[in-house]
């Protein structure tokens, strides 16, 4: 322990009637977990309670028996279901007053909108526990609001999950910083995305890289159906310490990292593979089976995408296979719809038809149905052509339809990607 | 209240670290909200604790004041940081003992996947607190535990979604029934969706034809991306009681939701397209441009697609809007690549490419930029192709990229669904 004292500890309090009928899921409660976590100050307990007085100050009288930090959210708004600030200021013995600033504040604000005078419902949102300090929202008419309170900050925030993102990390942040000074043990991340192997295949290669004292370090798995994400994380050191141990531990994992690693702020592969593109000055299209258009629609997700994506065709149908994309209507016969010929054939087609130097076919089985001994469900063929020179690979993917079709597009954007590499 | 007392009331700790600290967004409390209060047994209070004996043990002593019924899940596994089987069966003085009959399914549950014998750790999860019921898990090795408790009746079920849920529908409902038997009040629900009307719009005109007296039926409005489902639920009444009171309100808001109503199970208007399609006979083939391939995607999210889907074109760029979908160039030039005639040209030409007597053409701004005064942002034509009689459609979409694109192919999904439904 150092001299700053123990680690800080935080409890949340989430208030609403909806999300105890699960009508709505508290993901403002894991939103903050995440955030409080990397200030350094663990979650340690969390309570959920309806819109009534009596649960809320229950509620929050326990989280101060266990928190330095105790943060509620919702039941700010202006109806009378909106409990949080009445119960919390009678809690805590600190009468309601009506704040001057924020009464103006919200004068204007419904000006703005129209209204000739503040609705009397509104001028609730003005009042603010003696003693409490207002933390501005950008984005609405509920403020947060924070007490200290014998050495425990307790801090109302609204429930609306852009208010509270919002307000949590403007003036809460600095209330934080203000009250709880170098006992902030801020944690430093690295996050390293990769594709096309799996975890824990990926995970017994580093056991053999990485070296047995991590200092301060832990590493998270964080693996979805586009790849596995890896999440280095120090803990309790300084900046500049936190720099250094990430920097030795990234350089230890590149040798096995490094052929399924990709760099994209969004965590996207597409955003990866545009930039590759667009670096190369070639254009993209795709032929799609399987996937019935999911790779087009990723390519086209973010704005800015056709300055590399020409377009598309979803050949569902084997007759379009043929007609449109000109795949060997005898062989597709012989070798069957998913094969690594039509694959091939398709790449190098829809290249062709929509006049673009690079061109991706995909071909497999995406189940449930459709299924033999030879080819099961899961069997892809995709192909990747770039200028004419197309190369092949097969892979069997699940576990289901979705994870099929979504691994089958990923695997491709990521030969689309190597391939860029390797001409380059 | 009823000769069978007052209503039941229900508490539910959640335990995992994963979940404090906002890895995991607690889907598992929400969902079991919803599940206790279509039984009628609303949900009072939940807590969220970590790994820890005294955590759990004091969350659990908490949420018996409160509740008839306390649900536990999560930390039912078999390592050392799964506490919850230990921790409650200390708090509730039930001496843990190994269950033959649960040893014996789990000694051949691990034999079966290739296992010599039971591995040691996973032993524990066959110990059972003394007077508990044992809860069959046949998705996974830690089954559910119910105890009773001077009339409160505490149950635990593993963290992992399917089993939990799985357990849930399956013992779990038979001892709720057993131990409660009729105070038990089952809601009854009746969802009807709709597409294409705002949910402003829908609530004023439904309040011009719903009674001012609903019985003992409330009525929420559930809006996303795709439209409004309207969800209408019965309370505290019999089977037979609820049924006519849900006939005669659905039989009041007929007139209004009539032209936007459509049926599928599964919610998605995908499925009442795909069948309104193979009633006629017809498959259909999609023109996409703003949408990139989501309309596509949509149609073969689903097995089963082929049969009324053959396939579409995803015309990003201009040059294949005109040479793969014949769209008039000078045409296009004059009105602009977002017109009503590029989207008529568009869906007769993929339906006359791809073979398909219905056809579908989808072209917006999609934004971010690209808007102008006279065509905003949002702004998309969309046209549907029956057997080459072609109607288009205008609409300002919002409020953004996402929401944009979801909303055009929803759009053109309903107006396939009125074509077909108006050529019968």
């Amino acid at each position: 322990m150092t001299a700053a004292g123990r680690p800080l500890r935080a409890t949340i309090v989430t208030v609403g009637d909806e999300l105890l009928i699960g009508e709505t899921v508290d993901s403002n409660a894991a939103w903050l977990g995440r955030e409080l976590s990397s200030l350094g100050i663990p979650v340690v307990e969390r309570f959920t309670v309806g819109d009534s007085d009596e649960d809320i100050q229950r509620a929050v009288r326990r989280a101060m028996e266990a928190g330095d930090l105790v943060l509620v959210t919702g039941g700010l708004g202006p109806t009378a279901d909106d409990r949080t600030r009445t119960a919390v200021a009678d809690l805590l013995e600190a009468p309601l007053r009506i704040d001057p600033d924020l009464l103006r504040d919200l004068e204007s604000r419904f000006r703005s909108r129209g209204f000739e005078r503040l609705p009397p419902l509104n001028r609730s949102q003005a009042e603010v526990p003696e003693g409490a300090t207002v933390l501005a929202n950008p984005r609405g008419t509920a403020p947060g609001l924070a007490l200290l309170i014998e050495g425990t900050l307790v801090a109302l925030l609204p429930g609306v999950p852009a208010e509270m993102k919002e307000i949590a990390r403007g003036d809460l942040r600095a209330v934080l910083a203000n009250t709880f000074g170098d006992r902030l043990r801020p944690l430093h991340h690295r996050l390293i995305h990769t594709t096309g192997i799996a975890e824990s295949e990926l995970a017994g290669r580093l056991d053999d890289v990485l070296p047995d004292d991590m200092g301060p370090v832990s590493l998270a798995f964080l693996p979805d159906l586009g790849g596995v994400d890896l999440r280095l994380t120090a803990r309790g050191v300084e900046e500049v310490e936190a720099r250094e141990w990430l920097d030795r531990l990234e350089a230890a994992m590149s040798s096995v990292v490094g052929p399924f690693r990709f760099e994209a702020e969004t965590g996207d592969l597409v955003e990866a593979v545009s930039r590759a593109l667009d670096v190369a000055g070639l254009a993209m299209a795709t032929a799609e089976s399987c996937t019935g258009g999911l790779l087009a629609k990723r390519m086209t997700d973010h704005p800015g995408s056709s300055r590399v994506f020409r377009g598309g065709v979803v050949a569902y149908a084997n007759r379009i296979k043929v007609d449109l994309l000109g795949v060997d209507e005898a062989e597709l016969e012989r070798e069957g719809a998913v094969s690594e010929l039509v694959a091939r054939q398709m790449a190098l087609g829809v290249g062709r038809v929509l006049d673009a130097p690079v061109g991706v076919g995909i071909t497999g089985i995406a189940g449930p149905s459709g299924g033999s001994a030879d080819k099961p469900v899961g069997l892809v063929w995709y192909a990747v052509s770039v200028r004419g020179r197309v190369e092949a690979r097969m892979a069997v993917f699940g576990p289901d339809r979705v994870g099929i079709r979504e691994r089958s597009a990923q695997a491709a954007l990521a030969e689309v990607l190597h391939r860029l590499e390797a001409e380059r």
